[in-house]
């Protein structure tokens, strides 16, 4: 039985795109203003998990610019047009209460394209360990004003430099003894996930930035036992290659080369104009063809700011393949999706399949959330059910299927 | 052990586009001068089964036109120019070697736009029972003449106009009553259907005609001891559609409309310019998007005749989807492919799956072999290991592994 | 010097898509609430021309559905998206006041999918000429009562059930003769058309409906000194063909084929789901390519009505050519337009540059404007500057360009 | 009257693909082997200048790789398979003579991406004197043992990295005296111009390198009384940019973003890898948006060298603009040519109508070419017909249409 039922969502990054366009979706759901279209965890199997109902979910988060949630959901409506004015207005009051409860993030290490956009007079934490207390001390706060049962801690900014995890101390014992120094790598990302593990929440990193990925943090999480999951969340050109590589593969035809631009316009888009976030995010959509496939074809992916299109991202890709007596052929897709509209349901779901999750008993690193990810991460040394993560999204999805369906039957005869 | 190794592969359509690339590729792997691209019985697990070797392998066939199988190839050098002339001059002889082979098809009920093809001086079967009788002959011949353990019959010829089966007799024995009379409705595929399984023969309906999908003709397969599968190969755009809508199905987003049109120029193409076989066709392609979403979306699929394309057949797909907050997105891709490349290395692996699964003792209805094909023969009522087809490609192929992989263990502890 | 200085707009079919919003950005305009984008009479040297100014336009119609010019406005914030909310409700009151002005409609020989929109009690009028009649007293009042200098009548109704010139009589008093007949053809479009010439309006066809076409009109008008131009406004895939026609005929490149599928869901794409008005469409988009390149490549038009698009037309094109030595080339292209967007600022020119005319005396059928029509209206045999139209889009508007500015030089000495 | 009609045709990077296709079309259309097909020249008015018949041309030129013309020119049968075996075996022989007349390139200054390519023991100039001496003598050469009445020098090779005109002396005098100096900057393109003026030969620069543009050897051009025209041949995507930015521009329609993606595999693309080529092209193709519309939108254009393409270059397009009300639309194409196959016939029109002006006295910039060039030079200051090139595709052939009707003219009243 579950006494307490309320349920945290933190969201770093609380006033981007993503999260107000998740929150707008969640705040709609509760008032029953909108159908629940992309939720998985709407249709069966994952709708019979111990899932909260929309109506237990309180939202929280960090950030670092100064406008207001309720100010950036109106651009939902003004500039994505994704959202109807009438439902914003129904929706400004419940968005202007959760402005009450944002705090101020970190930008350690965050690099100079993310400090550019803080507007916030965010404290300058001198090292990682002062970022972290204080990103705890929030967190605590958090889950004692509003009595939760349990809180995800869900990372949806932007895309920091990338840090390389293997040169990170690999235990956390040793991780710990050096968050002290000035020259401690740890960029926010894995900030938050640490502060989120100490404090017993479960951490979702939805971007492709380090968040919990290093071993250090990954044998904290189970310490802690608590959950977590990640990276970066697969919405839309990696989605597709996902879906159509497999297609070559099981057909046995010869991708020759996978070309893949994108253009957009969100602040996403800004912070990617800095080659040294933009190397972070490439590398996530870069590698799966090879793992798919079981040979490296030529590929190529762009991704450009182009400032008009705002949240609309336009992916063009061009597969070149060979087929029988070695004839060439080729396949092109325009795929043209609103980034945030496709990224909040899964953020919605991974906190309703995580918070079932935890009460199953999962701990670590929840490797069937591998669907959900561009980069998903490796089942943990020990206690995972997976050896490995087969790369292409149907394997995956059956992965999620099948662990969905095997904790409800536990759950009935519990 | 298997004792007569030699294998026939009888050609319904010999002469056409697919049939020609069919045999050019056999003939160029029994050669080493060509990789077998496209071809997954040359990859695991599929490799591992009791296939034939492509020396093996013994092409006959029935055709309808007068042209020689050795022109008809040579078109594959000088139109759709997907193989070289070097390798064309290389086949010439065994090409004309497989002409000496070929016997004169039935025009039984075969649709004016069919037999405006026919320049051969292809006899008038009078009744149904007559074609099939002459047919038999052919198959018995070919298999006596070339000493064969078994043979494949395989349609790949145009598609007919519609016969509905549930129209015909239900079983055997009263289907076969009706053989006689001038009003039968049976097709030439059909026909071509019945006559393998009276000789003991597999077959194969690679096209959307009925060939052996009836109940009473199910249920001579059976009573033959023989193998069956079908129907249309899946090669382009609907390989597309069932890899593409899972992905929409499987992150519940909404398709509102899925638009698809095909423009190409070969015979096929100026078959279906007739509206009766166009129907037999568009059906096939159309029916799989409810199957898999679970609800019918706005549908449209146009097939054209555009003759300066020849075999290399343009898709151009539209999807329109509504996704979080009801937000409309859209997909749209091109494929170009050429038909006859993409459909033959599927032929070659049909012949190879067929053979091996009779060599393990499958009888019917081959309901595993579903991924190859646009429109999959459910299981036979009785004995069959599905209880039914699924849409999705992927749980199609998985069907297939898992079939290969069981058997493939039972072989070697046989 | 131009005294009264009022211009009546008067719209056929006024509560349909083009013409609503025409009107909102005539409010607009008229408001400063939005920048007059695509409309080139604010751009050198048309700018220079005797155009009436916004404040200047005053707007009546005719009608067949029920509706409110207000509410199908609306329908432009919630369904095409086109339309901010707030301009919207900036424009609702002298939207209100324009639906007081608007009268009923006819539907002599409309046809069946026209008919069926129809739910306002429109009379029906027994012959032509009771048809003819009642609209010229519309007409009339619409001048009297808004005391006008000039008036235009732009028929931007739903396309026809085509009806051939060639049957019609030749000439004004023959045809004048048949108008009470029973059996007289005509259908709304010229009716509207006679009506406007005896009121002493001008007329503009805006859709491919016969109109004024026909040779006993175009005398009509030129006994009455008013313009006239038509057929079918140039938007979206046809001024494409006719931008990229050239192209391939100045390079000397040989078009094999052209293929243009069109989707879209609005009442347009409804009336043109039936063969009858469908074919009026298709003939004019489909001529100019011979036209233009001298040949006649194998042509392929498709227009197809798919709900959940709604006004926003989509147009994919497929062009196959050959080039030096025959090799094979292709373009394709994807344009996304929403119809009545690139509609309504044609319309608003149309009117402005036909004032402009007249004011400088022109007469009959206005050939300058070919630019705007798919269809453009060949030269009156005597007193046109032009002997013919040419089809390519930029020689067009060479001919608008260079009438505007003889007009100005002239103007400015006169 | 032309009493020596041989015309000789002088090809730096002769056995690149543009040259060996020009070559292996000129040899086929003087034996009767293939329709000039794209070659405008072939139809009115063109057809009507004093232009050289086929059989007068006579090829010769130079090279810095190793490789034989019969070698590169079976290359397109093998490897573009824009070329039929049963023509190229025809050519062999002609094809084989030429070799005979290639001469050794200079790598002065060329770059290192060229250098590379350099596998022929190609002489090392110590100074841009040298080359242009050496250069110099094999043009006389050519030209003298082939009996020629002019010879047009045409730089078909290798994009090189961009040297600054404004950089170089202003008069031909003041560059002259700088040729010895060890650190002249002159390219190679710029030498072969040079060369070609010295000694009485026309130069057209197909490619984006300086060739011929600066001041200084334009003055050279009209010392010695010979024609020249540059730079970088129209033949893709930007044609296309030049042909359908007009159309926005003339429907007051606001781009406010152009996205180009290139791809393609041919040795152009290699070079194009090396950053500093790169940029002498993309400046090239990116310039001419602003100019057509009168302001600049945002622009990306990437160029990506993918291998598996080969000479097929493949371009996506987005353009992204603003219509009526604001409202956001959107066209993509995609562009699918070889490359060659696109420039060659422009190389052969551009020989004979440089042959034509100069038979007509023409002398320096002949900028009427313009529609032949992605960045057409100016007019020389004085003498030239044009105060200036407009942008436009359409304005730019208007006036190659009326010079030719012109020249036509008066050669037929001379």
């Amino acid at each position: 039985m579950i006494e307490n039922k309320r349920i945290g969502i933190w969201l770093i990054g609380v006033k981007g795109g993503v999260a107000s366009t998740s929150v707008v979706g969640l705040l709609a759901f509760q008032r029953q203003l909108s159908d629940p279209i992309g939720i998985i965890t709407e249709i069966s199997p994952f709708s019979e998990l111990p899932i909260p109902a929309w109506g237990d979910l309180v939202v929280g988060g960090h950030e670092i610019r100064r406008t207001s949630l309720v100010d950036e959901a109106e651009l939902l409506v003004t500039e994505s047009r994704t959202v109807e004015r009438d439902m914003f207005e129904a929706l400004r009051e419940p968005l202007a209460e959760i402005d009450g409860r944002i705090c101020k993030g970190t930008l350690y290490r965050s690099g100079d394209a993310i400090r550019e956009l803080a507007d916030w007079d965010v404290p300058e934490d001198a090292t990682a360990a002062d970022a972290i207390a204080r990103i705890a001390d929030d967190l605590r706060a958090f889950q004692e004003n509003e009595n939760l049962d349990q809180t995800i801690v869900i990372n949806v900014s932007s895309t920091e430099p990338w840090v390389d995890p293997t040169c990170l101390p690999a235990t956390w014992d040793e991780l710990e003894a050096t968050l002290g120094d000035k020259d401690c790598p740890l960029p926010p990302s894995s900030i938050y996930a640490i502060a989120a593990f100490q404090t017993g929440c479960s951490f979702i990193n939805f971007t492709p930035s380090l968040g919990s990925l290093a071993e250090a943090t990954r044998e904290l999480a189970i310490r802690q036992q608590v959950c977590h999951a990640g990276r970066d969340g697969k919405t839309g050109e990696t989605l597709m290659k996902s879906v159509l590589a497999p297609m070559f593969a099981r057909r046995n035809l010869d991708v020759m080369s996978w070309v893949g631009h994108n253009i957009f316009g969100n602040m996403d888009g800004q912070i990617l104009d800095d080659p040294a976030n933009k190397a972070t995010k490439v590398t996530s959509k870069d590698r799966l063809l090879g793992d798919i496939l079981g040979y490296q074809p030529q590929t190529l992916v762009t991704i450009e700011y182009i400032k008009s299109l705002g949240d609309w991202k336009t992916a063009w890709d061009h597969i070149h393949f060979r087929g029988f007596l070695g004839a060439t052929m080729s396949l092109q897709f325009t795929w043209q999706g609103c980034d945030s509209i496709l990224a909040a349901p899964l953020v919605l779901d991974l906190v309703r399949l995580t918070t079932a999750a935890r009460r199953r008993g999962c701990v670590g690193a929840l490797d069937f959330l591998a669907s959900f990810f561009k980069s998903p991460m490796e089942p943990d040394a020990t206690g995972g059910t997976l050896s490995t993560v087969p790369p292409p999204f149907d394997e995956q999805f059956q992965i999620l299927t099948e662990w969905a369906s095997r904790e409800i039957n536990e759950n009935n005869t519990d």
